[in-house]
């Protein structure tokens, strides 16, 4: 974990390390055959602000239109999220069972359904069993408490094998301020929010447009550069509740407050992001490619995408074959502007190439570098300033498995 | 098959199918351990028209800038091909090997360098051992015959398991013109000329220009419209050499003539990809993937794209697994325009979805379908008039062990 001066992760950081956040997670029922969690309930005991970022995908799930809508309102008390059915392209039907877990729980909560965010995940065209929720809502109401962060994390789960929860702490203006996340992911998991959920909570005081600011922007580097497979999902969001009792000034400006806010922010989601390709299905390995000194960022993090998402890169990765060729063929196949006759790949910090002189006699301490279950792959374009980071997987047999008997 | 009047496929068709073409491959030890063919020559009698298309990965391999240099001679007269080593990402020794090479063959042959074309494939960033062509070519040349086709499709192959060859016959003017084609892929198959090489000869009188127009339009719907991986190889190429003998009266314009040429070509090379696909890296299944009625063709083509490329839908097949809902977020994710709650899955003409509405008890009939080694998907947008296919493999074990150890 990457260390930044005044912010520090909590031992057991989770969705409800910050103030005056409860929650709970159980069984209701849309995971038949499992009997595990499938509900989550995040509740605020103040009024919060909120922010959420969603899949672009064309064919969005009925609970992502639900929570763009909601999101209109001024302020929110809850996170509602339902694991094990995507509510997705299932015909009208879906919407109005989307809606009926809402006012479901906002009824229990005493709330306006519009104050609640709602996001499910799952098998997608599938009849949304919404007669489950409802049964259970009373119970998970009773069931809200600060000792309910991990079954709500694990309440979101699909294929994951474990939850991913974090929190961070960070001073503002004198004032201790707290940042819980908990987060799914394991298939699916591409670039541009692909299915994934992530809840966040904090106690910081923030207007919700900068919430919403320091959210997309955190999101852009964080969820937005890894990948496990090249699927972007119906249903990703991520959703971040500002409840503002940490009593801190209210950032309203992008100020030395905000910028603190937003690093913390950021450092925090990379954490859960690097966890999610960890668990992602079948993966084995997690690869940190860097792209330095391309033309710009951006071409940079378009070279380290191609990387991340080559099948061939990522089945190198499985094989722990130091087999650089792929690398840069994939940097060429991004399209990007650079020099193929001068360019640096290193593994580990152990050059493999090095201003496109091949050193053969590296190859077998980079193939020991990539046994681990974390390594780094660098590839220096000597071209200009650009940099980006992208966070991959290897692609294994267990994927495979996974995915060809999942419905 | 698919079958057009007036044009058959010939049986044993290959790359002297066509009048006036010989050819020969054999092992000159760039496959060292093999001990496979890795060297080919094809050799028309007469000087022909050429035309090649080529990767647009920014990273190219040395044969392909040589290539592209030398497609500005006016004639050819041969095509060279190595396998084993790709030539590439090897410092500038990697020029002057692919030079030597050409010059090699164009000595032994009596012509000059400008009208050979070059294509190698193999391995990125390893130093070429041009001494194994130097030393090979006189045998090859000797070697030189109408029967010598099939050892000069081996010489090309690297992980495939079987050549794919064949020829067409169509009638021009009153005359047969015949056009033949070999061709390699196995991995790093994608659109957009990824790791393929196709080799093509034919006896028709055509304009230089309009075999390169003939060319560029039938790959697009055909090379550019397979998946196996979504790698872009850095040395793709298919040329095609048009010496003439089949006597019809040059095609200098886009006429019936041209037209009947362009679709059988077109036609060929369609059977070439489809067989590119099957002869995938652990490829169990074909999966041709038709989008109609969305907006625009191009509409189509990107949604079809994204379907064939997406892992998730790979391993679907692979898991003979009718789970429509990935195919429709992976059309969702392409960013065409749709309606999400009106569309028609069908798989193998079994309707799973109709107009948005799930045919649940059409699954089981769905799932035997896709256990044949060939079937289709068919995703009917209801949206406008365009329409594309596009053909993919399933995501097997194989493909990961293979490329998990391949260097």
């Amino acid at each position: 974990m990457k260390k930044i001066k005044g912010i520090s992760f909590l031992k057991n950081g989770s969705m409800t390390s910050a103030k005056g956040f409860v929650a709970a997670g159980m069984h209701c029922g849309i995971k038949r055959v499992s009997k595990k969690h499938d509900i989550s309930l995040i509740v605020s005991e103040k009024a919060a602000n909120a922010a959420g970022v969603f899949t672009v995908n064309r064919a969005k799930a009925w609970p992502v239109y639900l929570a763009i809508e909601n999101l209109k309102n001024a302020k929110h008390m809850a996170i509602l999220g339902t694991s094990g059915n995507a509510n997705c392209l299932n015909g009208v039907t879906g919407k109005a069972a989307a809606w009926t877990c809402l006012k479901s729980a906002a009824d229990e909560l005493g709330v306006k359904p519009q104050e609640v965010l709602i996001a499910q995940t799952g098998i997608i065209g599938m009849r949304y069993p919404v007669h489950c929720v409802e049964r259970a809502m009373p119970e998970l109401v009773r069931n809200l408490s600060v000792k309910g962060a991990h079954d709500a994390a694990r309440g979101i789960l699909t294929t994951d094998k474990r939850t991913k929860e974090l929190a961070v702490t960070v001073l503002i203006g004198g004032k201790k301020v707290t940042i819980g996340a908990a987060a799914k992911g394991a298939g699916m998991v591409h670039p541009y929010m692909a299915t994934m959920l992530c809840f966040i909570t904090t106690d910081a005081a923030i207007t919700k447009a900068l919430l919403h600011k320091a959210l997309k922007a955190a999101v852009q580097t964080t969820f937005n550069a890894i990948a496990i497979d090249n699927d972007m999902s119906t249903n990703d969001c991520a959703f971040v509740l500002a409840n503002g009792l940490a009593g801190n000034l209210e950032i309203k400006k992008e100020n030395a407050d905000y910028k603190k806010f937003a690093v913390a922010l950021e450092l925090l989601l990379k954490e859960v992001a690097v966890g999610l390709v960890e668990d992602g299905e079948g993966v084995k390995h997690v690869c940190h490619i860097t792209v330095k000194n391309a033309k710009t960022d951006e071409e940079a993090a378009k070279a380290a995408r191609q990387v991340g998402n080559s099948m061939l890169f990522k089945t190198m990765v499985t094989g722990e074959d130091p087999n650089w060729g792929r690398i840069i063929a994939a940097v060429g196949a991004s399209q990007i502007q650079f020099n193929p006759q001068k360019f640096s790949v290193a593994i580990g910090g152990i050059p493999i190439v090095r201003e496109g002189v091949v050193r053969f006699s590296n190859r077998p301490k980079a193939k020991k570098v990539m046994a681990n279950a974390h390594f780094d792959v660098t590839v220096d374009l000597h071209y200009g300033k650009g940099k980006a980071t992208f966070v991959t997987s290897d692609l294994t047999h267990e994927y495979v498995s996974i995915n060809g008997a999942y419905s």
